[in-house]
């Protein structure tokens, strides 16, 4: 699926790209110098942001090869070595479901959680799939589904005044090779660990406790993220 | 519900307490200087196992004042300022619908996660009140029901050989005081912080995430708990 290539090596794709979650991990991964193509339903604003990613990862990482290319997401998904998935939830069913082709055979990491708010909060919402990762492993039968990069603050990715960010990346996935791929892409942001969580039907809490940050954030004015002790 | 009292003058009922995660909170907290109520169906059963509790806090805890006292689980509920619930998931409901009017009142934590293993490994299991802090709140409508203390490792709780646990207590609930005395008491715990994290409709997420903490345990062989970051 990375045809042996080191991480290092492979072009990522990031699928709604110009979303705070999508921008904030396109600029950390294209400072740690991996090449990032960046993807939206408009190509010509994709290209925008990436102008805008590849500039500011660029005046942050001084001796560091920047690439940041923008296009439509069905182009990104046919390009892309390994794909990253940051649409909002609402639009996340009906973008994978024109993408099997092009991400057949590729790693597709899912980093969308199923998050609404109310009078009282943020609040799950239920997937019928069971969570969002299983819903794009249905939708996208001959790739290789992995859930990570939940619970990083978009604040924080963006933010390239701090250069590393304090948390874990908890992957969740069934095949080995692509959870070892995206444990070691979440390896490449600087302070930042891929730590294996289970399964992919165990990608619902991992998804939802996001939700719970989002608590958390509210209520001690933070940017809250999770670190997994004893590893 | 806690009588304007400061949590180091409750006493501490774990439900459940001759298990390893109920003994283990037990001997942290006696430890600490709670006094401690174990609660088991066999009365006499958590009588023995409240003794060898007593004497391992006491071993660990030089100058602490250590009292550890066994009875049935009603007893213990009718006796204790603040109620732990940690019996297994499988007897959940069926221990706390008896339970309803000895902790009218008071604090109830609840610590159980709804866990099943088949051949692949862990797996959460769905509840139908959405989690088993919900379903305590269910069935018991006169108590202040919070969730707590679920990422915490049995086999570490119980090993006093380690003076503190590197982790976070994740506290849910919709009452603040009762969620603010469960912070506290958490934070008797060496090494712990209670962190607010939602309320108790988000309860689900946090208990189902001790189920990938297994699988985090199988892979590195460890015995991870969970930090939240930027707190």
């Amino acid at each position: 699926m990375s045809d042996g290539r080191s991480v290092e090596d492979l072009v990522v794709g990031v699928l709604g790209g110009t979303g705070p979650q999508g921008r904030g991990l396109a600029v950390r991964l294209a400072a740690a110098g991996q090449r990032v193509l960046l993807g939206s339903r408009d190509a010509a604003r994709a290209g925008e942001v990436a102008e805008q990613v590849a500039t500011r990862a660029a005046a942050a990482a001084a001796g560091v090869e920047v690439s940041v290319q923008g296009g439509s997401n069905v182009d990104v998904a046919g390009a892309a070595d390994l794909v990253i998935v940051a649409v909002p939830f609402a639009g996340h069913a009906d973008t994978l479901a024109e993408l099997a082709t092009p991400l057949a055979g590729k790693v597709v990491v899912d980093c969308v959680v199923p998050m609404a708010f109310d009078e009282l909060g943020a609040h799950a919402v239920d997937v019928p799939e069971g969570s969002v990762a299983q819903q794009a492993a249905a939708l996208l039968p001959d790739s290789h589904v992995v859930g990570a990069f939940h619970h990083l603050s978009a604040v924080l990715l963006e933010d390239l005044s701090r250069p590393t960010i304090d948390g874990d990346v908890m992957v969740v996935g069934d095949v080995r090779e692509a959870t070892d791929t995206v444990q070691a892409l979440a390896g490449r942001l600087p302070g930042m660990r891929g730590v294996y969580a289970g399964r992919l039907r165990n990608a619902r809490q991992v998804e939802a406790l996001t939700v719970n940050l989002v608590s958390v954030n509210r209520r001690y004015k933070v940017h809250a993220g999770i670190r997994v002790t004893d590893v």
